[in-house]
């Protein structure tokens, strides 16, 4: 874990986000990038070495639909960054933490990401990402 | 905003969630505070240059208490590192955020901290917090 790489937030409509959090950071976002697997659109925005993701469903399918009908927009997810993402979850699993996915998937700005459940941590769904080299 | 200062985590007991953490992030907090105006007690984690602050009502009237009734454990709020507190909050005024207290009140780890209400900001609870030199 060696930096907070990016905080996921579940927002319904990005183009009036993307102005809101442009208004709150005080700078634009610096891409936009659907993820067709997660059915989700999302931009960012660069916070000293961290990023905030806002995402929005692509699909009534998506993750994010359904956390927006159960919960509402907010803090979605948190990422860490990890250097090795497989070593990370044998480490994780051996703790008697939740993880989602152990084979890690294609997430959004070309990282592999494994999912653990809030369940095992404390209500807080976090990502592991390593940058794919 | 010049970097993600720390993220807020409502916890129900903050030994279990301390051993959690320790667990998760492969390291210990490193202190643990009671903030008294705010009715918690308190422990941080560092992660790059962010800090995973844990919270914990000490006082059914806390802020942390009602959100836990309220929602479940999980994240309580974004806090951004500002470097002048006033000049932004007066900037995010104009931007038309609901500034919950408008005078910086003295938060954990000797900080001048303002919050702005989640209706305005996506759902997420924003702090902004300044270093007390």
């Amino acid at each position: 874990m060696r930096k907070i790489e990016h905080i996921g937030i579940a927002v319904q409509d990005l183009e009036k986000s993307n102005e809101l959090f442009e208004k709150l950071l005080g700078k634009r976002h610096f891409k936009t990038e659907e993820v067709e697997g997660e059915k989700v659109a999302t931009s960012f925005f660069q916070v000293g070495e961290t990023k905030v993701e806002l995402l929005q469903a692509t699909d009534e399918s998506s993750p994010i639909a359904k956390f927006l009908e159960r919960k509402s927009e907010g803090v979605h997810h948190i990422a860490f960054d990890v250097e090795d993402i497989n070593v990370e979850v044998e480490r994780l699993k051996a703790e008697g933490f939740e993880i989602l996915n152990e084979t890690p998937k294609l997430g959004a700005d070309n990282k592999l990401v494994v999912f653990l459940h809030p369940r095992s941590t404390n209500g807080v769904l976090i990502e592991l990402c390593q940058d794919v080299s």
